[in-house]
């Protein structure tokens, strides 16, 4: 998981991204189509607004990575239109888990790095 | 301050170390010459390793900035090597203070965007 090389500095947006939505697919199932929605809703106050690009560049490398696969669904109120749906793969749901978990590591030590730098610079 | 604009993910590198070099050169003056090295001392302990030439590019925009000027001394223990030093402009201590409490700003909403991350995703 090549989102994890860097200098060091705090976590980066992919990883981060790609966790999140790893937590919302565990626990809504079919919405894959309305994540980016739920993200911008979840993180509008602290500014932050991903593009669509991002987050489907996200999506993509989790089912690179096997954790998830696509299915493509009749809408319901739609004779035609497709929606395209992320479930967990047979082992996709441990393989999140622990991506999860790494990326909470990384979580932590971002926090301890911006705490770190405010007790310094302003007390 | 063109390092503000940004798709608000977290505080961007440059404008985190400028403004701690802000809070360096304020406590420590004429030390403009080991602040790579005391930057990765304290942030070593969080995997935080910022390069010398981002260090060096930082310092370059606080002097463009207005901010800090530089100053070549004779090195104490040498007649001919010298270090270059950083100190405040004029008007640069109030411009620097004013600069890290734009910083502290993103800090804060940065904290707030991870807190509210590992809330929803581990609790």
């Amino acid at each position: 998981m090549k989102d994890y090389e860097s200098r060091g500095f705090l976590i980066k947006q992919r990883a981060f991204i790609k966790a999140y939505l790893i937590h919302l697919i565990d626990r809504q199932k079919d919405y894959g189509w309305n994540y980016l929605e739920e993200i911008r809703e979840v993180f509008q106050p602290y500014g932050f607004n991903p593009t669509a690009t991002e987050l489907y560049r996200c999506l993509h490398e989790l089912v690179e990575d096997g954790i998830l696969y696509r299915i493509k669904k009749r809408k319901e109120d739609s004779e035609y239109q497709e929606v395209v749906l992320y479930k967990f793969t047979d082992d996709g749901w441990q393989k999140g888990k622990l991506y999860k978990q790494q990326v909470k590591t990384d979580l932590d030590r971002s926090m301890g790095l911006l705490k770190k730098a405010v007790k310094d610079m302003y007390t």
